[in-house]
């Protein structure tokens, strides 16, 4: 039995506020182990977890691979080429043969929208979304919110501005679902082609001009321009996006003295970020890192860990 | 000291009577491990397997992985692509220096035929063939033999039919000499070119038309079109192949009405079989997934667990 | 605390004598481990160690991961391909993040030279460098003078020759370094083109001619020929190369008559070493390979197990 209302973890969408704040709490609770010398309790021992990631990924994968370990998991990795796809089976198939071999839980991240979404439905294993396509990435949401919570306190009340490609970034839609149910007051930014119309329904604002948008912001959330995803046609060079909405000192100085500057990673240093300010004092990119990995081990175990004894520390 | 009379698991062809029955008795008692909440025994613990795959492959590596983890041994993944391989070692060499880091069980899956007899002769660690070339793929044949037992209570005097390319199967070779070992009827099926010359010396019936070689049987065993291990001219489409071989509601009506269907995987759906027969009750395909994981239990526990104190539940 | 006196081990150049004693015995007094029933101690149990590989490698990485199993780490495999790096990221902030996951030692093979010095100072893991270009590779070196020092029961005024292209080889500067400090009496020899000018400074003696260098040697250590790393100009062919320096029978004869043949491996069969030599009692190729495990545990013993309570056997 999960200790969340679902067997899985698909979206920021479907989490209530009271799962979302279960999640924090867990993690904050379990990041302590990874500050140990001995960085492993045996809360998930004998339980299986599946990382089968389509796309690419470093800290993704491992971010999960090592929250499993230190819970005493076993780690499975399949990825897009090693596996069966290649062979012609389709991607139901070789999740039912997954299944087959009695997993816990399947972490996946996927090119397709939908996904996760589609193959929860149809084996007992937990899924994970780890990213899928344009969707969603829950557990970024979730780490961004640890993070902000860690340095500010609170999310509620808070003003803050995700800047970059709104309309094609599962870390924007993932963050504005999270931040909003709990009470935090968000502004998207970045070029118009970037901007989805009717964005402002999901309850953010919308403010082109980076100073405007940064104004009086407790955090500042940058996304990673990630030319793979996008067409070329949105975009006339890097060196334009780089020059209005690279962020620097000059534009930070109109957020709150405080604020924090965010960013999922990896980061394109004279992009998304200037030099100087990734790696400033109010840059919290690393601490994300960090705070990814309690992420996932409070998912794991809240997850699957209410199944076994109760023997978290 | 193995429990089996070999160190090495190369072949069907190899293991008597009674080493089969061993395996699949151990394989029966095992199998509830992966059911439990705690999917762990110690029994190998310390224990080192290697898997080496020169062929892509996600559940047959990932099967024996399980497995291994499953009884706590360390597992270690080569591929050929990461290996020595492509510096210019000769195989032999290469093994030899796998041996040198002192491996239990090396699991080896090769494209050409007699590496792992060979191998054998060369290194005290114990190997496990998992497929070479078209040779033999004894896992997979006692899997499938431990999912017959299952479902029909016997092997002996079942009657069973495998249609395909049985010239270039190691599943259909490794499944005729432990089925005929066991005392089954087995007969063949597929368009003539793919049914070797001979084969009649293995103990089995070869009838060609799919409606009569299907009559009566109690298994209908299919095998994967592998376009990429057979002459293309063999086969004028896969069109042909399907429309003649592909199974469907219409043949199997000729089996016994309690006959099952097996496919290895991974399943091309609309050549080897059609979409609905696929997902029927007669269908075992995601039983034999479970049981592979089963089988390589037993197989690294009868090979290396008379090694250690016999802690196995 | 390290029981080294420094949390990284970048170089043989960087080894006190005493440090490279403490390496040696302590790898001798953990060697049984892999020779024992159960191959496994809970010395380092809930330490992580990643394997970051920008290079291929088939035993080094093995090795690595095999030796932080047995000692019970937990060990993750990060490549090059897989990694942030094809998504632009600097080396630098991939390092950052993988510390941001807090592991306890990063082992790293890089093409530069320089690589893991740089990233040492960078990060609170302990940093292992697994070849750095054509810099050094201590965990070779030092995996050869336990084998030397095994076979000839001393290092000090032994007399050993390095035969191959000492240029571009990080497996000769680490030994060299090694070597010389614990008093050995150290030639190299091969075509002018790959003996750097001024290797004298290092301490060693130059022979060109390979007859009069073997003469009189304890140990003949061979390189292996990596045409990746070299300019193609240096060496007009591959053949000219095996028919002066290539190792045989006739050249060992010239050396002590209880004289050892050492390659770090993979070798190539025809070109450094002649096939029968390769395969003849004085070589103790496959000892080297038994002696990395080994050695690989006493470091990352050495550099982590410190922290914890001394568990070692």
């Amino acid at each position: 039995m999960s200790y969340l209302a679902c067997k899985d973890l698909i979206s920021m969408a479907q989490l209530s506020v009271d799962d979302i704040q279960l999640i924090l709490d867990t993690a904050e609770s379990l990041k302590d182990i990874s500050e140990r010398d001995i960085k492993k309790v045996p809360t998930l021992r004998g339980k299986t977890v599946v990382n089968f990631f389509y796309e690419p990924s470093t800290r993704t994968r491992m971010s999960f691979e090592i929250a499993a370990k230190r819970l005493s998991a076993d780690t499975f990795n399949l990825t897009a080429s090693s596996s069966s796809i290649v062979k012609g089976e389709t991607l139901t198939d070789t999740i039912h043969n997954i299944q087959a071999m009695h997993p816990d839980i399947i972490v996946i991240r996927h090119p397709s929208t939908g996904t996760p979404h589609l193959l929860a439905s149809q084996v007992s294993a937990g899924i994970v979304n780890a990213g899928d396509g344009i969707n969603e990435h829950p557990t970024q949401a979730l780490l961004d919110m640890l993070t902000i919570k860690e340095k500010k306190g609170r999310i509620n009340g808070l003003k803050i501005v995700i800047v970059g490609d709104i309309a094609h970034s599962r870390v924007a839609r993932s963050n504005i679902f999270g931040l909003t149910k709990l009470g935090a007051d968000v502004t998207v930014s970045g070029p118009p082609t970037m901007i989805p119309v009717k964005i402002e329904d999901l309850g953010v604002k919308v403010v082109f001009d980076p100073r405007k948008a940064v104004k009086d912001k407790d955090v500042i959330m940058l996304l990673r321009i990630q030319l793979e995803r996008q067409n070329k046609f949105l975009l006339s060079t890097l060196r334009e996006y780089s020059s209005f909405f690279g962020m620097t000192e000059e534009i930070i100085q109109y957020a709150k003295q405080d604020a924090i500057v965010m960013h999922p990673g990896p980061i394109n240093r004279g992009v998304e970020i200037n030099n100087s300010l990734a790696d400033a004092e109010s840059s919290v990119i690393l601490e994300q890192v960090t705070n990814g990995v309690a992420i996932r081990m409070a998912v794991l175990y809240l997850l699957i860990g209410g199944q076994t004894s109760d023997n978290m520390h």
